[in-house]
């Protein structure tokens, strides 16, 4: 069904459906870019199907999910396809690139940069965001309506704001402990100075809690985990009473559950996913 | 729970139990070896559990198993205790050891090797059959009774043989992608020439094959999966044909079924694990 725009890197069979990996030259990051998409059982009926996007956290490719996240067979259970991008460009030979694990590859962060080093390669926000979906819809069978969104860490953060800043597009979103507040933690800080440069408001842009505030789209129901027992967490990272709060305020229903015992790992994630594609297949099936 | 026998690598909770790996001496191997074990909920309740053994396939530590398979859900449903154990010894310093992904470190082939230069170190099967399950049982609530084994591949063989010479010891057996004849096939036949010299009646002690022909105990009620996109399957490594061929001829109940389209990938193993985690849940709380 892919055209040439895609090219496959690989195909495995999984629960009646097709787990595959692709990539592709894209436009905006203006390198090689690999994105996993499950494609449930319900595709060779010649259905078109929704599409739930899931962005990954620091350090992951494309790999981490597919084979750890345990999404496939809920996703085959409510017929949806799930497509899961690397979390940045690679390869870019910009300097400094592969230092950090929370800073250049492996932490896109999910924006466009605007920094003259940065700029032209980091814009994964409008990767994420347009060109993936305009993909998507031109090699696979999905209903370019019938979008969601969810992720986890700094890809929860990802989630978050894309819903956020393109009321409509997306029917649900969902995070797994979430960087909620970046502008307001250590690595938001980061992140948010290395790509966008030290004006603050800025930052503002692609802060969920700042983002909330503004939102004036149709109804978005939030639902977020966070493991009790996360590092991350505890030590100030993540700040979901931030979000909890910045909800509250701006009357924007939210379902924050603090699971107790959890970390900040895919056994978390794994144990909640399906509670998760559920939410979403109500919105997306609705 | 656990004494100073063995040491905790890490604990992860996941559905409502936790995901652990430790580590201890092993006196088979001489060396440290490390398994994971999954303890469901139930144990927090003060029962003493059944245990199911996973064996995993060529070049697997016990990471691959506890990170992809996505057996715990089930094991918490079933209240089972799930322990896998790597796949060798480690790091003894035997010339060549590390050479090859299909011989030495990480495919010990579930075997007491009696080969001069292996036979230390490389006895994989009485450390899984006997010293392994006396550490589990000192140091977590575990059911001596009630035990249950499965595998992958290398580890499927490894079920299939570690279930046939000790009959009674585990009450149900089943494999994913099972080496069904190791003595017929090239894989086989280069480990068991290593680990246990030229003599082909020494072989026959680990091989499925010829184990079930010779089998007397009580029933065995084996369950295979096997994908028919399997690689190593075409290539004739795995010969699933020749137990289902020795099963029949010495009326061994068995259930072999060939699954379209799969291939001899987690992505697999995923898909039909919870059939497996049930058929040994009916065997061990019977």
């Amino acid at each position: 069904m892919a055209s040439s725009e895609v090219t496959q890197v690989s195909t495995n069979k999984m629960f009646g459906g097709y787990q595959k990996v692709y990539s592709h030259e894209s436009k905006e990051t203006k390198c090689t870019m690999k994105f996993g998409i499950y494609l449930p059982p319900q595709v060779e009926e010649g259905k078109k199907l929704p599409v739930l996007y899931w962005l990954s956290g620091l350090t992951c490719t494309e790999q981490n999910f597919i084979t750890k996240a345990g999404a496939q067979k809920a996703a085959a259970e409510h017929g949806i396809i799930i497509v899961a991008p690397d979390t940045s460009p690679r390869g870019c030979n910009i300097e400094g690139e592969t230092d950090s694990y929370d800073f250049g590859a492996g932490a896109g962060f999910y924006v466009d940069a605007t920094e003259e080093k940065w700029k032209t390669n980091y814009r994964m926000y409008s990767y994420v965001t347009k060109e993936l979906p305009e993909v998507i819809s031109r090699n696979f069978p999905a209903l370019p309506d019938k979008q969601s969104i969810f992720g986890h860490s700094m890809g929860g953060h990802g989630a978050l704001i894309c819903a956020l800043k393109n009321p409509g597009q997306y029917k649900s979103v969902s995070a797994f402990a979430p960087i909620s507040n970046p502008v307001s933690c250590p690595w938001g800080l980061k992140a948010f100075t290395g790509y966008l440069g030290d004006n603050k408001e800025n930052w503002e842009e692609y802060d969920a809690c700042c983002l909330v505030k503004k939102y004036n789209g149709p109804p978005l129901s939030l639902l977020v985990d966070q493991g009790k027992a996360d590092n991350f967490y505890t030590d100030g990272q993540l700040l979901p009473e931030n979000l909890v709060k910045a909800c509250a305020e701006s009357k924007m229903p939210i379902i924050s559950r603090l699971q107790e015992g959890y970390d900040h790992s895919y056994y978390f994630i794994a144990t909640f996913i399906e509670d998760h594609i559920k939410h979403h297949a109500n919105a997306l099936n609705a």
